[in-house]
Order: C-alpha cells, then sequence, then structure tokens
C-alpha cells in the first residue's frame, strides 16, 4: 500500500513551485520553475537511490534496478510541466506516484525481476512550445530530434536554447534503450468518472486532434473617423467565425469538440479597428474520419464566410494525431488488478493527449484515470480529493509489481 | 511660403525612429523610442535658436520670442507619440510644420508681435497610457498631475516612472501661463476631404467618445474531455458580444462608431477553454446625448446577452469625453486665409481626439485638417501627398502670422 500521506506531501511541495494566487500552477516547459521543479525532483530520486539519467529531450529518468538487470524495464511516466493557469494534478500526479511506488518497494526492501524506470517528459502540455508531448514524441521517434530543437515559443525562444540556458540537455544514449511497458496515471480531465461515482477509468486508448491555425488579414484603421461600412475589422470577422465553429460542432453531435483556445489580435490598440487576427482551432473526435470530416468543414466554412467579408484568410493545420489504441493485454492486466482491489471502474478513452501517446508507439502502453471535481482541468479550479488519488496510486503499485515481476 | 523639400526632411528623418516593416512607426510614448525621437527633436528646436522648456507631464516647448514678449502667445501643437502600428503623419505633421513655419519665419528674420510657442504634447495617442492626450489633458487642468502620472501600461509601468526614466520630467513652472490662442494641422484621419477632392477641412469641433471595458468570467477548462455543453468559454461569449456591438451601431445611423481595439484572453493556451476575457469599447457620435444613448443601449445588451450565455460581466465605463466646439473666431481666420492662398476647403468635426481638445478648454483653439489617402489612419499604410501637406503648412504660416500680429 502507497503512503497518502507522504505523496500528498510530495504533490503539495511541487505544487510551491510557480504557485498562483488562486492555488493553481504556473509551471511552463523549460522555464526558471520548470527547471526549480526539475533539480527538487532529480533531488528526491537521488534520495531514494535510484540511478538518474537525462536524454537530449531533457526527459528525466529515474531507475530501480531488477534482480535481472538486462530484463526491459517497466515504465511509469508522466509531466511535472504545466499550462499557464494549471492545475496541481495534471501530469504531476503520475510523476509522483511512480516516485511513490519506488519509494514502497524501497522501504519493503522489494526487489522486482525487471528494472522500473519512473519519466519526467520534457513539454508535455504544448502550451509554451506547440505542438504537446515533445519529449515524448522526440523519445518514441514520433518527432526528429531537429523538429523538437526547433519549436519557438511566442517570444521566439527555441526548444534547444531554452533546455540548454536550464542546465537540462543530456545525452542521446541516456535515452530509454528497450522496455517491457509504459504506464501512465493520470487525472481524468472530464467528467465521466465522478458523474457515475467511479473510482478508475481503465484507458483503452486516447481521440485524435487536430491543430488548425486561422490568420485573417484586413486593414488597421482609426476607431474614430472611419466609417463601418469602410471597414475590414479583423476581429469582427474572426469573432463570426468563432460562432461559426461552434454552431458547426454543436449541430453534429454531442462527442465533437472544437476550441479556440488562444488568439492574438493586431495592433491591439483601444482606438484602433484591429487589421489582423491570429487564432487556434483545437478540433477532436474519437473517430479518426469524423474529426478529420470536422477539420474539413471548418475549414471550408470558415474560407466561405471570409470572403463576403472582404479580408483575406489563411488556415493552417499546424498538427494532427489520429487516435491512439492502448495495448489490449495492459488494460486486461488493470482491470484485473482494479477489481482485485475491489475498486469501481469503467473502461475509457481519453479526451486529452499524454505521453501516453507515443510511448505506445514503441511499448504496450495504458493509463489509469481517476475522477477529478466537475472535471475540469487546465485551470486553478482543478481538484482531486485524496481519497481518489489514494486508489490510483494503489493500482499503479500493483499492477506495476505484477508487471514487474512477470 | 515654407520649404517643403525641408519640411518632408524632418518629416522622413523622424520616420526612421520606431520605423516598422511597412513603413509605419512603433513608437508609443515614454518609450526609447519616444525619448530618441525627443533628444532629435530638441536639438531641432535648439539649432533654430528656441528657447525650450519641459514641463511636469514631459510636454515640450520651443518659443520664438515677439517684439511684445508679455503678450500671451500664440501656440501651435500637436504630437510626436504613435500607436503601436502608427503612420508618420498622425500627430507628427502638427509638430513639425510648427517646426517648420518658425523656421521660416526666422529665415525671412520676421519678428512678430506675440511670442510664438509650439509644443510637442506626451501621450497623445493612448495606446500606451489609457486615456489618451494625457499631456494636454494634464496641461489644461482636465485631469490632475496625480491622475496622469498614476497612469499605468499594460506591464503595470507607470507614467511618472517612465517619464522619470527617459529624462523628461520638467518642472511645473514650465507649463505655458497664458496664450492667445491654440492651433493644430493634422491629417484628417478619415476620408471625407479626399472623396471630396478638398485642400483643407477647417475643423469646428471634436466629437465626444466613451470607452468601455468589459469583463467576461467564465470557467477555464480543458479543451479534450470537457462536452461542449458543459462550457462556459469567455471567447466564444465574447465574440457573440462583438457581434452584438456592432449589429446595434449599424442599425443606428451611418455616423455612429463602435469599435472593440483591445482584448485580452485568459489563459490563451491552445488547449485550453479560454476563463476570461477583456476588451475594449470606443464609441463615438457628435451628438453626446446619441453618444451617450448608444453606450447605454451597448451596456444593456451586452449584460442581457452574457446573463443567457451563463458567464459573468463586468463593464465599466473607463473614459468619457462630451465633444467639443472650437473658436468661432478662430474658424473664421482660418477660413478666410483659406479662401485668400485659393485653397478648397469646407468645415467639418473631427471624428478623432486631438491635443485641441483640452487646449479648447484653457484657450480659443481651431484645427486645420488635409486629406490623407483612402482616409486611412492608425496603421503603417497612412499617408498623404506632399502637396497636401505643402498647403496644410502653408495655411498655418499664414494663420500663425495673422493671429501673432494681431
Ligand atoms: N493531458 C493534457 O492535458 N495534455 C495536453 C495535451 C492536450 O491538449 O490534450
Ligand atoms: N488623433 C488621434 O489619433 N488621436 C488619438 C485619440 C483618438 O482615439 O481619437
Amino acid at each position: 500500500k502507497i503512503d497518502i500521506k507522504r505523496l500528498m506531501k510530495t504533490i503539495n511541495e511541487s505544487a510551491e513551485i510557480g504557485r498562483l494566487s488562486r492555488g493553481g500552477i504556473c509551471r511552463l516547459a523549460l522555464t526558471d520553475e520548470d527547471k526549480e521543479m526539475r533539480d527538487l525532483y532529480v533531488k528526491w530520486l537521488k534520495k531514494i537511490g535510484l540511478q538518474v539519467r537525462i536524454d537530449d529531450f531533457g526527459n528525466i529518468y529515474g531507475r530501480k534496478e531488477g534482480k535481472n538487470p538486462d530484463a526491459p524495464p517497466v515504465l511509469i511516466g508522466s509531466h511535472l510541466d504545466t499550462q499557464p493557469e494549471g492545475g496541481r494534478y495534471d501530469g504531476i500526479l503520475g510523476v509522483l506516484a511512480g516516485l511513490e511506488v519506488l519509494t514502497v518497494l524501497n522501504e519493503s526492501a522489494i526487489q522486482t525481476e525487471r528494472p522500473i524506470e519512473i519519466i519526467n517528459f520534457t513539454n508535455e502540455e504544448g502550451s509554451r512550445f506547440e505542438p504537446p508531448i515533445l519529449g515524448a514524441g522526440g523519445l518514441s521517434g514520433h518527432f526528429n530530434q531537429d523538429f523538437v530543437y526547433t519549436r519557438t515559443d511566442r517570444e521566439g525562444k527555441a526548444f534547444l536554447e531554452e533546455l540548454q540556458r536550464i542546465g537540462y540537455h543530456g545525452e542521446k544514449r541516456n535515452r530509454i534503450q528497450n522496455s517491457y511497458c509504459y504506464l501512465e496515471l493520470h487525472i481524468e480531465q472530464g467528467p465521466v468518472l465522478e458523474h457515475k461515482n467511479l473510482d478508475i477509468g481503465v484507458v483503452t486508448g486516447i481521440q485524435g486532434m487536430d491543430w488548425l491555425e486561422v490568420k485573417i488579414t484586413g486593414q488597421s484603421d482609426h476607431a474614430g473617423p472611419t466609417p463601418m461600412n469602410m471597414r475590414k475589422d479583423a476581429l469582427y470577422v474572426a469573432s463570426k467565425l468563432i460562432q461559426l465553429i461552434r454552431d458547426t460542432i454543436i449541430n453534429y453531435n454531442e462527442e465533437a469538440t472544437a476550441t479556440v483556445g488562444r488568439m492574438a489580435i493586431k495592433p491591439n490598440s483601444i482606438n484602433c479597428v484591429p487589421g489582423e487576427v491570429i487564432f487556434s482551432v483545437d478540433v477532436r473526435h474519437s473517430d479518426d474520419t469524423v474529426k478529420e470530416y470536422l477539420s474539413q468543414v471548418i475549414i471550408e466554412k470558415l474560407s466561405i464566410a471570409a470572403a463576403t467579408e472582404n479580408v483575406s484568410i489563411e488556415i493552417n493545420k499546424i498538427w494532427e494525431t489520429s487516435s491512439s489504441h492502448f495495448s489490449e493485454e495492459l488494460i486486461q492486466v488493470i482491470s484485473k488488478t482494479t477489481e482485485e482491489l475491489g475498486y469501481t471502474s469503467q473502461k475509457m478513452i481519453s479526451g486529452a493527449g499524454h505521453d501516453s501517446k507515443y510511448m505506445n508507439e514503441i511499448t504496450p502502453t495504458a493509463m489509469i484515470f481517476i475522477p477529478c471535481v466537475d472535471g475540469k482541468s487546465h485551470c486553478q479550479e482543478e481538484f482531486t480529493s485524496q481519497e481518489a488519488i489514494e486508489k490510483g496510486a494503489n493500482l499503479l503499485l500493483h499492477t506495476v509489481c505484477k508487471l514487474a515481476n512477470a
């Protein structure tokens, strides 16, 4: 059994780094806060005697040796970076629960057959460097090193430059070479488990997503003497398009989502008609064909609408992933262990992307979800109860033990 | 007659400071670029032998003595600051044409009865420190010193702090003490003169404006697992309200304007449902009763619409001015001089605010407009022909001479 008090202590301590006024966290990838968190985390890894490695993407590995050091290890992982106004659990729970699992095994002097490694992946969130899941995607080979290194934030700073700056640019030979499987514990970030009053979600896969970037070019002008009918107001047109996106999705079905999350306005001055607006659209659906269809419909509708508004529009698909399907075997092991522990559960698909997405491309992978209050995530209000965390971490412990002795 | 080549040279030289890629200027008030421009301008003032003073708002005065040094001076002025993506003429023309007028008088060894002073006012644009026209408003007593000093930009830097930083915090006793009248030459910033093919607009006043700030608080959430019908998307609601504002204005009449010019989104992350949006509304109409009515209608419609959307809304009027009416006498002098010079003209009201607005509260004031291409302003494309500038500057010269000898 994991020690929930100890786990809550590490979670609370980590929540101090980048802490925001309403209790959330701002710890964007490769910032000073991320460095501070990494330093503390590495200290924790060493304290329980793990061997620490950093790879060329800044992914941090903590390894507990197995009786058979040559056996491919069981991997546990997630991420310690957050959204600009993120919560205390998204990603963090998976890493620190992994640490707790290894702490318990150490205390109980249990050595499993296989080695166990916990991984903190770099830039899972994707809010500083787009796309998300760069560390895991780099490790899996989904993204090549050059692609990852050249991602830039909104100030034009590159991933590699920032990785070096915070001192976490490790070596390529430290990447995981082989593995038995990968497991990730995470909060659901949606409302299903809470609504159904279930302890555990056994995650069978991750839905795909498309990221579009829409640029509207109108004409900046003076807000005073420019008559309304002579304007080419890019923000007015953008606001029409946002309505159109929502209507399209709502009228399609209940499962599809589309989100306009970031927007930049130029010149963004109170007495200027906006001349340029750039905004993002995040489109998701568990069925890849539907997702692609919806993106296509959105692109077409926006193009037509913009044409009637006398502005020019440019739409690019800046990222896309198809849906992932996790290992049947692992799903069964998790389901069985859930039953043995007496927890209630259901199988479900993840609406959010995770490091598991790309790990699934190189090793058998599965995830464990626990409920979170009101399904809220990517916000300061994100919360999950101590009881839920305890169950999730215990399930992780027992699953890991089984697999590491298999 | 003014020397148009020389005037174009100073205008072009000034356009190098803060120059943008498409030929416009970014020279926000009290930035390093503003300081560089001020330093050059002071050098120019001294070169033609003017006495230079800086007041406690950073307004810069250049004085040419009159035969009667005790006579209240004729004032000429405008501003050297620009919008974030501003043009090369808005404000700059008025100051540099003033400089050219005094240069011509010097060359011709003409000393007028009254002294003449040219003024560069601080922060006319209002895009860094809101509200606009702070330097002239401070001088006129419309704003008290403390109000002006405590205005902050979006990074929280205060007006006073920045004024001191760039070394232009002068003394209160350097403010203008008395004056005979104030004149300002400016581009129209609207399409009327160009459409009617007229040389000059004799400005009779400035329309009033209201500035509203709208804050929508929804709930930030994850863009993936959060179903559309459970969202409180502040940006989606904002986009509805922007439609509503435009519809309200368009359906009212052709003269009214309302502009949503700046907007800030939180957390502004691609995979987050926006939890908070703040945007501005600039409402203008030449009839103050109509302007107030329209602001009231907008406030009410937005409040009702937001209520049905399950978000909270807060609307504040952050600034308001009523319309200004310039000096009948000055308007007549300008009209007469226009005729004498053989220029075509019409009387008109200004759609944009100007330093004249607050100068009009303490001294007889009037303005001269010249056409600008397509009526564009507050954009890099802002342009006005050399011929138009020449006529405007000549009219200013002759009007100033008449008044300074009256
Ligand atoms: N789990 C999580 O919030 N990942 C970020 C990537 C996404 O937007 O789904
Ligand atoms: N002339 C000018 O652009 N002034 C800025 C104040 C306004 O928005 O009217």
